[in-house]
């Protein structure tokens, strides 16, 4: 090709995955915003604080090691050496380095308004540095379940199951907040804990589905593919569909349409096209996404009133499962019509069983790795640092116990609600 | 052209229409950010879900039977089929679908507070799915005002005023909300209702303001056009004129510099010049987002001290009144020099009082059609579904009445102001 | 070269200036953000009004005067005239009116809750239209310091030096807010008044991080550099140490990790690593921003308590010194491995000690001439205007002697803390 020619495809892809890493980047923003809003006002400064600093400890780890793991055949640690010319390199370091503090930052809504932030950190260091890359070195960097021809676009098990899975073992060791599940007798009675700034939470919506079109979009990893568009639509119409289903499965389940529901509806939409955004017709993306949505409400539900577990904004509902959902998808959906980049064909197109089996694979592989790896994460955690702040400090707020700050300095709030 | 050129050239304009489009999108979150902190905190759940659901539901709609009135000559229905090489359709889709989005969400703000939920959603099939795709036809899609030579750049009127006139409609249809306008003898008394949230209001302005970049750039619908840094300029210029326009005449009325209307007064720059932002010089910009800033001041003391019609945003005046002042403009200021893509001239450069007269009939003909239509849409549903929540649903707060959801959990408000 | 090629070459850099114009422009919001979050509720609005009007006034002037003395040889004022194949001076303009936007909008923090808004607007008017032009001029407008070898690639010194400067003497001539230091016998005793509205300050970080990827990576002005992911990269790694860096010293200051203080840390790095983003390699961004984490924590606490200048979020400390410490850094770091773009080589990387000395006379040159002009400003604001708002007017909060607003109508908030 005349190198000329060359260069702008070159410049076009560079300029295409820094701005949806930029993009994906801000996600950051909408996870801390909706964890907060969907918590306690005592709780919103460590929420902050753990947004950033897994982000930016994630990043570090990232960079030290965690892309040698995942795509650097365990060279290039610390991104070395500085020579020219390695345009190519930081490009995708740069994409990459957002997708693995998403599916860091996911964990920290489960695990919310009880963790101690020392902890918490150290969990950081270790999927961004460890769990997330070798289970991405499998799928994505060309290592055994991409060479079994499992397929997952844009991270609904790479990234977000991953999270979702750390979410729940992390959930469920912690345990529940006081006062979330009281013995009455025989039975056990659930408290809904609202949270306390839903405008904040569906801010945080707004942003994460912005910054998924750079998450999904930017996932073609190429400026110049034809497909960058019809992964956009997809992902407009599941996330459009999972908020419309999540709203009727709330409305017939509680009588009225609930706000908390149908936004984390949208996101179970988005969640559920990530794998399936480039294989799928819009049609199909419809239909994942309105599934997505309904699941979620039910997982919500199951997850809090028959398992107990405390999960205060959903992550694992929404990443955990819905990831999975979108993963198995694949498999059902994939139209077998994208020339030049998969030829996967799914169940409903003709394609048999076969995908929809290399999907499940892929799925319960990363299950067992990520529930296997934080399960001796957490324990040891425990052991070492603690896990779990006091009961008092629980009481009075993470805000005050671990940071000695307050979150909305003059307002009257009723603090221990 | 050399094959390679070509898609290159392709490429360049699909990032460009999908990073905008996703500009254009975030603009949800502006517009729901605005409408929250400028009403009360009683209802911005309510607020959040409607403007989650009026994109969700118009996403749908649109790709089921919008795109088809509007741009597919009533073929293309669910963008049907699913072949390869569609990427075009895809990018056209994905950047049009966030503008029939804008329109939609844009009437919220004027009906916020009272408006039954599910009234609401019908009203977004509507609008999304007939209403938008008609007269945008016949501006956008080829349509006969179109080819009589009206000139509406980026949608002064074809988005902005199609939702400011729904928004009059249903305000006027729904009546004010309860202690708005209270009658004392022969006079009535109006009541401020002051927002909840100025810093959530301001936030939403700016997000509109960035978004508004990928509105007005993203309209060339060509990523290699010479004009788009004109554009974005031209944008930049009226929306700061705009803003300094409204503070000034606020300063004027009032006696102090008014927050929200210096706000509202940015917008109402961006809106003006929204139909000119390629074919006005920069002083043009300046000039039309100036005036832009004083009229939206004087119509929203219009509307709601003369007509007392409760519109809590200022939406009919800031797209509805501003839409209609920056589509007039164009046969104003337009300069008459833009090379190879149109050379619409109007008054004030030379070209005398045929494109002013093409632009008012284009205004008169939106203005008819949409309030013709929504106030069929409105009575039909005041008879099927009802429009206004009850009385004491209203006193109550529409976010427990409608959702029973609660938006500031722990904080102490004055439920009833 | 073949003339498609140049039409495609320009196209790309003309839609990468345009989108990481509107990111940056987008940086408003998060400094809005960021200021009303770390003040208190009752001067939120007159911070609204600030920094929606110092950019409006800002954009303004800069398009009448500013542009022209910083780049247009003082030729261009108004961009006039209008003509066809501007392109390319439109999309300069666009990209140099954010970031005069930004530099004027720093100062506002430093000056919160006291300061006059006629003083304000006035005052934007001077830094957007004459005192940034100017020092940006000899550094990026072909003048003295850019000819002596100076190097700020994105604006440690000409954005945020200049910014921190205006602050620092705006601090120090409004004096402090009532109440913040207390003469007790022969001490004074410093009191913390904390923000209001902590997630929203987290929000205005996340906002301004997000938009720096625009500030930094479109500063190679070329939208074909190769260096554009390493710019990115440098930025992410430096804005994560510097949140470290602050974290790790605050915990150890003040026994723990302190929220606003890691927050500030995030902008030290960013603000860090602006000059010297291109030429660093990733270990000298980790480095850098590492120490610009360490340092703000420092000198927050040195204004705050030795100094007792009130500079209520931290402007002068992340803006002016961090700004100072990037700026040096590029003498020490810079790697000289640029290629096509620039070769300059620091202290640490074999290059001597030429280098920071240049880059040391920028810095003070800089210090003097914002120093002295901003002196003469407020000086001159104080006599024909008055600078400072009157005690009982500071006591009721700004929001309501400015601007006879409220910020949230409805809260129970205790006003006078």
């Amino acid at each position: 090709m005349n190198p000329e020619i060359t260069l702008l495809t070159n410049s076009i892809t560079m300029i295409w995955l820094v701005l949806t890493a930029a993009l994906v980047f801000f996600m950051q923003a909408g996870f801390a915003m909706v964890e907060i809003g969907l918590t306690r006002a005592k709780s919103a400064s460590n929420i902050i604080m753990k947004n950033l600093m897994d982000f930016a400890v994630g990043a570090i780890i990232y960079w030290a090691v965690g892309w040698a793991i995942m795509y650097g055949g365990l060279k290039e640690f610390f991104l070395m050496p500085d020579i020219p010319g390695k345009g190519a390199l930081f490009q995708s370091w740069m994409f990459q380095v957002v997708f693995a503090a998403t599916a860091a930052t996911i964990v920290s809504g489960a695990m919310a308004e009880r963790t101690k932030f020392t902890a918490y950190l150290v969990y950081s260091l270790f999927i961004s540095g460890l769990i997330y890359p070798v289970s991405g070195h499998w799928i994505w960097g060309d290592g055994w379940l991409s060479r079994l021809g499992f397929h997952d676009f844009a991270g609904s098990t790479v990234v977000h199951s991953v999270g979702g899975w750390a979410a729940l073992t992390g959930a469920m060791i912690l345990g529940a907040r006081k006062g979330k599940y009281v013995k009455v007798g025989q039975e056990v009675a659930v408290k809904a804990i609202p949270g306390h700034n839903m405008p904040l939470a569906a801010l945080g919506v707004f942003i994460l589905w912005f910054g998924w079109y750079g998450f999904n979009a930017g996932s073609t990893l190429d400026g110049t593919s034809s497909y960058i568009a019809l992964v956009a639509v997809n992902t407009t119409l599941a996330g459009a569909a999972g908020a419309i289903g999540a709203m009727i499965t709330s409305w017939f389940l509680f009588g009225k349409p609930d706000p908390s529901m149908s936004l984390n509806g949208a996101l179970a939409g988005l969640v559920g096209i990530t794998a399936g955004c480039l294989v799928a017709s819009t049609t199909g993306a419809v239909i994942i996404g309105f599934i997505a949505g309904i699941i979620v409400v039910f997982s919500v539900r199951f997850i809090d009133h028959v398992l107990h577990i405390d999960d205060p904004v959903g992550a694992v509902s929404v990443h955990g499962i819905c990831g999975v959902w979108g993963t198995l998808a694949v498999g059902l959906f994939a139209t077998g019509r994208r020339e030049g980049v998969t030829d996967i064909r799914g169940l409903f197109y003709g394609g048999g069983w076969h995908q929809l089996i290399v999907q499940f694979i892929g799925v319960a592989v990363v299950f067992f790795w990520v529930v296997a790896t934080t399960v001796v994460l957490y324990m040891g955690l425990k052991w070492v640092t603690g896990l779990r702040v006091s009961e008092e400090d629980e009481l009075l707020g993470l805000d005050i116990s671990e940071h000695n700050a307050e979150s909305y300095y003059g307002f009257q709030i009723f603090q221990n609600q």
